[in-house]
């Protein structure tokens, strides 16, 4: 299943989002208290944006709370913006390729859920794929199938409507299979500038969500935390499990909801996925 | 702290004691109830008695969980009498030659528990560990150290007393360092032939230890339960944690207690840890 | 690339075939000499057939003369019936999914070589994988692809005509898409009683493929040699590349030619490929 | 044995130093020329300095060539000063403690070569450990071992005289055992400004040591090398072996000698190798 974790912001070295604070998500690796599995064990996977062209991606079969070598990134890595994921695997094997996040030029996605009974309905999925993206896949996890679709559907140019057509596809094929919630979960994405978080399921009872808002607030809220002096006004967090033990420094994403943050300009919407039209054929 | 289990009878495959029962040894990597921790994910180990000289082991740092060979070697290796030991590691790294069982010759070993404050006996300990035996040393886990220093002791001559004069020293040393309760543990070892399972702490509130008793008795028992009557009769488990769901199996091994069993001979024994004399000098 | 090695005959220790011999395979994960790259170290993996229903496979991403698991399994495993492969990765990931043999059922499947520009010609072969198989697709290896699509076109019935049909699927899309040589290599399946190895490769220079033949023969030439004493009579070896320097003892497949061994019944045929005819249409 | 690399100078990203050139660090991991194993698969480290109070490191038991995240950091971690090394291992597993650079503090240590007939030696070497250090040993190569000598003989005072003593002690030890050559191998060290780098062998004929002089003078000899240009007049590269196809670039350093770089200071020296006197006692 997986727990994940975002920031946008100044820069800050890594450790300070992911093993500083209490109940960090590399303790959630151990002992999650939200997620649907407890222990998220089944790899890791961080990616961060700096001066290169496209974001940098480190990922790892080792559990999160073992691994030497995601220690010793953390601490020397700094970065305005990353996603941060741990993984509880169901259903494809655990290997790097199938660890999130995933990439395709200066894009990264990553994902808390599922989507079920992949076996019956990849094939359907994955064939939707635009040819010119196919190559691309290196795994089999579902996540990464969602984002080529995303990709297909135009992610770069109308991200929530690309999103919106990729769930509105997953549940199509899924009904055509008698799968009755085909979709779970809460969505990550971002180019670098901007991040999207979406929460939606089928079944209406999605996957935990949550941001932190204005940081000025929070100052006044707990004085004491250094780290929150340390940021700038515009830094955000999101996560799928609140962090830090800050009660009140998060608002809770609703169902069938997505958020935009990045750059001081945080956005909520309503989402609604978008079924295939006459004109996007589900394959036969 | 880690979690293990023994078994020792008619040749079965591994997976009948590993993945097959209730909260098999397999479910407890991930969701311990005994146990100190939890999730015991810091690798695992099997080592097992064949037709061979010596016995195989196989050790791997993946969470047992997760590690597909570990199924594929548990669906094809059958053996009378083999151990299987999960880890959660305390204070030395993650790595294959940290992983118990550890082997000498055709002796296996393994632990759960640890020696208090390693870093600050580990010294005293090692150069305690004859000359000749020092340079197998390949990890620097506390349990491999005790096994080598019961080789040290002559294990391989009169076991109990070399297990006692072991945690003697332990308990020596740690007092010589200031250290309160140097020694925590259940520790089992074998031959290939006989088991020797021990139950003991500086404290006196050790790591849980079961074993089983009559096959016959438990055939009556639990009637429904083909796999006791596939065994033989001298079929034995001695487990850290309570698997396949049967209540009234399982005999607690008392505290500072050991039990020998194999080839049907069970014998439990009071376990009285045996101080350095003058006559083998702490090292100063 | 990869070298690879098949043994069948009476049961012997994998060791004596993958690490006793002068340049064993092992030695060749690490110095091959007629492999297209001289280091095969992108991991290995192991099929080997007891009286499991179904054959046992352990596949690591280390590379086999590191791997400890590999010599102690290798050290306590015996088998009349199994395959050996180590690789030298060519445009896939190095993941235990991409690692060779692949199995379905009691089949096994490995191959030394590649199809051309796969990137370009993956989404066709994929798609006329049947869609009952596709799921079960764990990789992204081509090695898998032809696995599955010999699957799709009957390997369990008639193998040397699904072998056929696949190659010539692969030629097919790949002059479709303007690829000059579409398909390298030797291929070895089992269904662990008989085995097949295919020498074929588009350009007319296929890797290299050898095969041991008569028992009694080898004796009289190599009476020295105890381990040619210790097999049965039907006993063969199909290898890449010579192992055990025994000159005389080996005899390369021509190319375009298959042959088949096992239970003493030796074969070798030509190989044709089968071009898709109008009723298996060529995915658009 | 390995192959190493160290850099100082105006800051660079990891790649230009580690992947980009001919014959680079990486491509030597799979194809040495110069060293006593032309294939260093057993692994790799790189350890780097930045504004964090100690270096970072970063170690895998993956060949380097293969190593995602390896290609990934080098393309995203800049710095002025750093060591990278890659393994062939002799004699202790291959695991990720194992692996050079080590760190104590804000020094790096590593080193290619060997400690001769190391099981023999290993007790009387780790017995001379400072009792304060030895508990910070985490496995069990010679190198670490050295370094830790080095450190207790006042690395951190006197540099030169520490490795002097520490080599001198590896050879009186190696004398009392009947050890003929005790010590093989370049050294590299540093504290993150100045970087010492070794060549002595007790038999006369050690490994290769070459080092790069002044920029301006190699920018006149490669006008069309970019890279030359972008850094600094300080800038040096120490390697087991020229990388980069630039012919005259490279000085050797000569047999019992060690040179000092870093900051645009450099020093070539004698090395005498310092045997323990009475005052320092071997230990019995």
């Amino acid at each position: 299943m997986c727990r994940w974790l975002a920031y946008t912001g100044s820069p800050i070295l890594l450790e300070r989002a992911l093993f500083s604070p209490a109940h960090s998500l590399i303790d959630q690796s151990l002992h999650s208290k939200l997620g649907a599995e407890a222990t998220n064990g089944d790899g890791f996977g961080v990616g961060w944006y700096d001066d290169a062209p496209s974001p940098g991606v480190f990922r790892s079969i080792e559990p999160a709370w073992n691994d030497q070598n995601l220690r010793e990134l953390a601490g020397h890595i700094t970065s305005g913006h990353f996603f941060a994921h741990i993984r509880a695997a169901i259903g494809s094997a655990v290997q790097q390729t199938n660890c999130h996040p995933f990439r395709h030029g200066h894009w990264l996605f990553m994902h808390n859920g599922y989507v079920a009974e992949l076996p019956t309905v990849k094939r359907d999925l994955v064939m939707a794929v635009d040819e010119s993206l196919y190559s691309e896949i290196a795994g089999q996890a579902d996540t990464e199938i969602l984002f080529y679709l995303a990709l297909t559907f135009g992610l770069q140019d109308d991200l929530p409507e690309a999103v919106a057509r990729t769930i509105g596809l997953v549940e199509s094929i899924g009904a055509k299979h008698g799968v009755k919630y085909p979709f779970q979960g809460t969505i990550a994405t971002t180019d670098g500038h901007r991040m999207w978080a979406f929460r939606y399921s089928s079944e209406g009872k999605s996957r935990s969500l949550f941001f932190t808002g204005s940081v000025p607030t929070l100052r006044q809220l707990y004085p004491e935390r250094e780290v929150l002096f340390e940021v700038s006004e515009d830094a955000r967090l999101v996560v799928s499990e609140p962090i830090g033990n800050l009660p009140g420094a998060w608002h809770e994403v609703p169902e069938s909801s997505y958020g935009v943050v990045g750059g001081g300009d945080d956005q909520l919407h309503t989402f609604r996925v978008k079924p295939p039209t006459a004109t996007v054929p589900v394959p036969a």
